[in-house]
């Protein structure tokens, strides 16, 4: 599926009247063979979104010449557009702290090409996963955290990412609250895994939290990263049942899985330009 | 949602460049206002299948006009097509033995308008669901079936659904096999709910058959019925957790609740036309 | 399962080594034959927590001498323990306001067996449920609310649990909110569903706040009344995928059907005498 | 959990009067304190089957004192038990094919402590997976496997597993079917993935199946490996949705995480002796 190149465009703009047929129109002008159409026409704030993949090969054109070529249309109709080369894959970091189950999934998945994504590097505020960067031949990074001087340290991530052009960050099980300032400069491309179903137990032991209050279902969140402490917009959560038999520590190793798995959907979602943010909400296409 | 009148448009062809154009195009110029839109290629059968819902409101013709007017353009791309019209409700007849879950689970989202469907009759080999029609004020039609005389009560089944221009037939636990002239006659036009996850335990005795093989997950299936017994396209399913602890009488109890949510699902995709059967698969829109 | 008369003991004290073998040895000095066991040790706080499900015809002796029997034995250990005949079902209330859809599937699952409990009588602020009970015979009273009589009314509903010896009162979707002391009387006894996965939007218009926060998840908890609102010991939790094409309006639709499940499993757990409450927290059994 | 030293003891004979108070009071007559028991008595067969795990530190005994202590209750009720040191992890090897996606998991939840197992080796008929194996410093062995030679390479698999003291074998997506000799030579002790929702698409390329039945979710299943192939007692199956847009290759990706999922929680379930072979079917006891 992923071998074909495709461009991908995605579009939102105020709803109204000849948006698809306009778009599928050019779009058709130029040969291009649509492989997957979808659409979403939000209601309350009467916005319509939509993502276009375009077999590449049908098109008579570069990238540069299709960006070009969508201008006009999208001024007409006030429309914020992108469009991406699928074989040209993304540059992403992924920082991490101690606990390292999901890196390790995310390495594995990238390594055997089951999630495409350029791996400049692995950063961390803990040596850690050295070991397993090193294994596979991943840059990593350790950048020191301490209470006096976090302001220094997220500076320094922050020029690293900049350094490796990084487009989109994963904190995949990243136990340090972002700035304002870092989150605005990436605001939509940093992807956080929290582990609890959101909105119940934000902020720090969420396990212990869940272990308290004997829920019967266990979840993980990943979400866009926002200045509110586990507020953005969520892009995938999922749930896994436990009972009074299981133990905090059970309800940790249990949770786990369900991290790992929500992570790599919501990061393969997104590296498929099928996230699109609608104000505090995803608009997530299958 | 189902308050605003829509028409909606199911097309399937073969694939080829500019059907989304043109389709969308033809519906901006009559001033259309798409309120969904729905695609798929089949890139194995080389076929694309689309859905369009379109605001009745926002459109100066008919349905007889819409579909005159569409005429043309299905003739160049060797489409067929249908185009209803929301505000005009489907007329079902729902089939019962002795099991009255799923009935029941169905005439309680009719009667509250969650599943918006006319309901002309409810036939039944048996005279035991009669009081749950009466309550609700819906005709129950009495067909007796035994061995000897199956030809000519499926005989008097099709007399009744023809005379009450039913489009659509839902077996809600009808435990007669259905002779091939009659799913012919109705092909693609009768839903069934098997009480196992298909393909597993076709047949009869599915729960038995469950628990004799010591399955985790039991489940159930809505498919369209074909000549060929509990082997047409599926179009919804779903499963729940068992264990040893459970007996046989306990999957039987459990799985009524699987049926009537998988059966109710189905009947709503199909009644919202947004499953399009694709050789021996449905493509279920969301 | 049902039709065999049990005797089902459950117990709860500090934990201790020797539990299982005397309370097994007491019942084997009997000649009872355990049809099921079920044990608990909370690490937490030491209790030990255990059901111990008896075959009846195995006994040489009715409930009360069980009871007086098992006296000496619970001292000793300090344990608190209850035991019932299953063949004696409780007497339930179910408590409605307007929204239906709970109410008619219990009374389903309870007409048809399905869930064995006496059920004296509904109770409802509102008359609109009354039909429903009046079609399968059970008494319907009607118990007006308004801001300023609500102390009056809520007299009025403990009176007439009380006058029918409810044991267990059911609320199947009743939109007030329970006074303290109504709480404290009924303790245990009262089990409520609400329509989130609590603790994630507690309070009310559920489905509203997650249609807000774009959660990817709905999901429904069944819990033991407290007097702090939405908070007391969770029974059972479930959920159910939702996405962006989902309005406020579907929302309420789906969830219906998570909520009805997973009261018809509590009030099931609650009735088998699987729940034992530890602390805010339920031990269920299986 | 695992930290405290306990004896598992898993014991299976014919229903009787008396047998949880003979074991419980046995073991409370040497002092022992009970950790968990669970029991289940299976109405079909007649046969009752029990787990007690007993905290190590409480007993005043060995493990080899135990089972002879043990030996006299067990000839009185005709039991087979079994009785284990928890501190004393099972030797197991890991047999795989190609697919490295369920060794990787496995590998790393041993690494990690998470799965506490002993692994002498892993073995493979292709040399694929020797990476995975030296990075974490697990012997690999290659043993080819051609048509001609199948017969001389079980004899150098059984070989190599009776030289490693092996004590459970699991097949990690292992494709050879093995012969009736080597099924009954570790029978009970061989545990295997399949990468369907058994019965369903028993055989060569589920997947592959799967996609051309059209089914709405997709499965694995874990079970002990008998000489009829895919017909061995059940352990632990799972399932996952898919849909019409997914394409056979969707189909193998998103299986893989149902794999692993599927087969670390049997091994986990196996590893704390909470599987029982009953006939064709497992107790699976939580």
């Amino acid at each position: 599926m992923q071998e074909r190149r495709q461009f991908i465009l995605t579009v939102s703009c105020p709803d109204t009247v000849g948006l698809v047929a306009a778009v599928s129109g050019l779009i058709a002008s130029w040969g291009g063979c649509l492989d997957e159409v979808n659409n979403h026409a939000d209601k309350t704030t009467g916005r319509f979104f939509m993502r276009n993949v375009i077999d590449a090969e049908s098109l008579a054109l570069g990238l540069e010449e299709f960006r070009a070529g969508f201008v006009p249309l999208a001024r007409r109709f006030q429309m914020e557009f992108s469009v991406r080369d699928s074989s040209r894959p993304k540059r992403v970091a992924l920082l991490v702290s101690k606990e390292e189950h999901c890196l390790v999934d995310l390495l594995h998945r990238w390594r055997t090409g089951e999630l495409p994504f350029e791996l400049p590097c692995v950063l961390s505020n803990h040596e850690r996963c050295r070991e397993y960067c090193d294994a596979v031949g991943v840059p990593f990074r350790h950048v020191p955290f301490s209470p006096e001087t976090k302001a220094e340290s997220f500076e320094a991530v922050v020029s690293l990412l900049e350094q490796e052009q990084v487009e989109l960050v994963v904190l995949a099980r990243f136990m340090q609250i972002l700035p304002a300032w870092v989150c605005e400069r990436f605001a939509g491309r940093i992807l956080n895994i929290h582990h609890s179903f959101l909105p119940s137990f934000a902020g720090s032991r969420p396990y212990r939290q869940a272990f308290e209050r004997g829920v019967k279902l266990i979840g993980a969140t990943s979400h866009f990263v926002t200045a509110e402490l586990d507020a953005g917009p969520i892009i995938e959560q999922d749930v896994m049942r436990v009972d009074h038999s299981h133990s905090l520590a059970d309800l940790v190793r249990l949770g786990r899985d369900v991290e790992k798995t929500v992570l790599a959907r919501a990061l393969r979602a997104v590296l498929e330009e099928r996230v699109l943010i609608d104000g505090n909400k995803c608009i997530v296409f299958r």
